[in-house]
């Protein structure tokens, strides 16, 4: 008998790769933070002797979901600002107070509320993009859990850097700082074409291709963004950064709601990849990203929840049942992203967008032991005839009852581990009375 | 002071009417199963001594959501065919498999487990449309729960009745069982114009003036549904019903997602009632549902979930969501079904649409006590800014920790009282074992 540290006995399990699949009353070994095996219960007791054994016998268990894109420290602006267009919320409202209160202090709390909502939520890892991406970098490591922080650039002042060589140069300097971090990696976050001029974004294709790290971009998330370059006597954003030579595997292009033909053959060529937002795009009434048209020509399609700020919540769950409905609906084809194909796309598409595929995404041996277990015993998840369309469909974020992280528990029987709910909710009170005044 | 039941203290109140409105730290009084005042802590306390008071401190109190369309029976076939188009997934799954099973134990277990569903995620009133009606509403009775039940009618023969006249004589019987019932009332049900003829919907029209009830009918749900009336000849399928005269206050007209500016115009004018099913559209790629234009030309729309076989929940908190981001990026404007507008939608216009927004749909004296709290202290709904964005954009339905019908304590601090949740789920293993085998 060969010794680990841990068997996960489930119900059943979904190891998203290869798709399709639900194995039922399987073991998932684990030893040494990563997946040993993934093996029929009475195989897997015959084979190994563990220090410990966790029995989840009306439970699913499957990847940790990855969160592609978000701007974590903004969780403390959920519900600030609703029902605005993407440019009156931002110029209005969110850009104002953001200029008022970000610091490090706001980025450590806010991402700490992150955090704790997406470890409750099944979320084991994000992709940030924000300022001060150090403190959001120490909060996530903090609870152990796994990101990769946005190194941000901009063309103009904020309170993190001056200009873009400003920016470029903390960049390198937080780059450096979690280079042998287990846990936390760095991409180039360049905000957006509107707001990062060419010469920064040939730099930033330099340095990732030195430093072999991602692009996160916001691109083309509103037809509006594509008319404006237009008429400012510019090609097509897409087309610019293409030019620029950042279309590549490196690219993780945001939103992409407004795209020709040509764009989706473009970035199935180049391999680039596409994070869809789609609660995001839905409630600033940014428009549909054609999700069934990039995934029939190839295109790697992650999802990610964008801000508390404009989603309100980071609920990677309801966010692939949304993405798996409104491309059904938006392709008139009721087979489209069928449940699998949605797990798929919160899970490896996620891996594979961070350039992360080899570590996490699947049950696969050898990978990290990233994994959820969902409680499907409760009444709004039964009779049980599909796993898989369960998780899909109708399971809520609060049926996540189990979360590991590189084979460490963070959330048990529901409750976290690793982060103290308390000083997380008094630090949102805390800010929430600075900004708001008294609650209303 | 006066004497009453309970005075409820919560930290916010959304009475809906009149819209808009956030009440903070009030109470609501309740006596003799109604709403007897709204008013503050303070006032309440000096003018009324109560058999027993409640204290919600972190919560936000709102009239019960009203489900405006299901099929309750049918929860015991959630997830049992997903990703399928309308007409396949009827023809090829749906029917054959309710032509097997369905019995008057059938729909008294599977309404059971839809109405344990609803009252968990704070929906009092259900609006159904299912073979045994009698079966439902004795199960909605036995929880407490307020109904409407529908007497469906089918030209074509059932495990209910054998043609038209038949399902009307079940009709009428149905509702002479309930006419005094205090929670329970009926609807004529005519399952959609293409299942329905002529004759017997005219019959339905008279039958529904004489008992003063509303008819509840699916209509334009796809655009092939209007195409294929079209390739027969006929009218398109509203103007049928207008012809027939169906069209006016008693229409609760569910899904209509293929609608010309003329029939908008029509139904305003009509006052008949829209009945929005979000997701159900989306799943089965059914199409998109106008509902910025319906509520500008002054369309009551209300919300429901389609059953569980279609949605895969019965979750009216993530409907209205889904409801109001929809709208948004439908319309696109991120201005349309704002917070406030949403919650009315699940509310109020569902109470309109039922003809009994005299006695529930907002918390208004002299109205029935049908009412939720949601707890909004959890990590996922901090901070709060404005209590109706949280309800309306990031609150989940295991939030909602207290339900009350005509006064009655059916759900608090998040367990049922009124119904055995052991039994519940007993009785949908048995079923998940008849219809599916062995589960996978």
């Amino acid at each position: 008998m060969q010794s680990v540290d841990t068997l996960i006995e489930a119900r059943w399990v979904l190891p998203v790769e290869p798709e399709g699949v639900v194995l039922e009353h399987h073991t998932v070994v684990i030893d040494d933070g990563r997946i040993g095996a993934v093996l029929p219960h009475a195989q897997a007791r015959s084979a190994f002797s563990a220090n410990r054994t966790v029995e989840l016998g009306e439970h699913v268990l499957l990847p940790g979901l990855v969160n592609a894109h978000t701007h974590a420290g903004m969780t403390l602006l959920r519900g600030f600002a609703d029902d605005l267009p993407l440019m009156r919320w931002l110029e209005e409202h969110v850009w104002p107070v953001e200029r008022r209160w970000v610091s490090e202090e706001f980025v450590r709390d806010g991402t700490m509320l992150a955090v704790a909502e997406m470890l409750r939520g099944g979320t084991t890892c994000f992709n940030d993009m924000y300022f001060y991406p150090g403190e959001a970098g120490h909060a996530a490591a903090a609870a152990g859990m796994r990101c990769v922080l946005g190194m941000i650039v901009l063309d103009f002042p904020s309170v993190w850097a001056k200009d873009a060589g400003e920016y470029l140069s903390r960049a390198t300097e937080i780059h450096d700082e979690f280079r042998s971090h287990p846990l936390v990696d760095t991409a180039f976050a360049p905000h957006a074409p509107y707001t990062v001029s060419d010469g920064p974004l040939e730099r930033i294709r330099t340095l990732a291709d030195e430093l072999d790290v991602p692009i996160h971009i916001h691109l083309h998330e509103t037809a509006g963004e594509v008319e404006d370059a237009l008429a400012r006597g510019d090609v097509r954003p897409f087309a610019r950064l293409d030019r620029l030579g950042l279309v590549s595997p490196r690219l993780m292009a945001v939103h992409m709601t407004a795209l020709e033909d040509g764009e989706i053959g473009r970035l199935a060529e180049c391999g680039a990849h596409v994070v869809h937002c789609p609660e995001s795009n839905l409630k600033l009434a940014s428009g549909f990203c054609p999700v069934a048209k990039l995934l029939a020509a190839g295109v790697n399609v992650a999802l990610g929840t964008d801000g508390a700020a404009s989603n309100n919540d980071l609920d990677m769950i309801q966010e692939m049942r949304t993405a798996s409905l409104v491309a059904k609906a938006l392709a008139r084809d009721a087979t489209a992203v069928p449940a699998h194909r949605a797990i798929a796309m919160a899970t490896i598409a996620g891996a594979r967008a961070l350039g992360k595929d080899d570590a996490i995404g699947s049950l696969a041996p050898g990978k990290a032991a990233d994994m959820i277990a969902i409680d499907l015993s409760a009444i709004e998840s039964q009779p049980v005839y599909d796993a898989a369309s369960q998780v899909a469909f109708s399971a809520s974020r609060r049926q996540v009852s189990h979360v590991w992280i590189a084979g460490r528990p963070v959330l048990a029987e529901g409750a976290l581990l690793t982060v103290d709910e308390g000083q997380v909710l008094e630090r949102a009170a805390h800010w929430r009375q600075r900004i708001g005044g008294e609650p209303r």
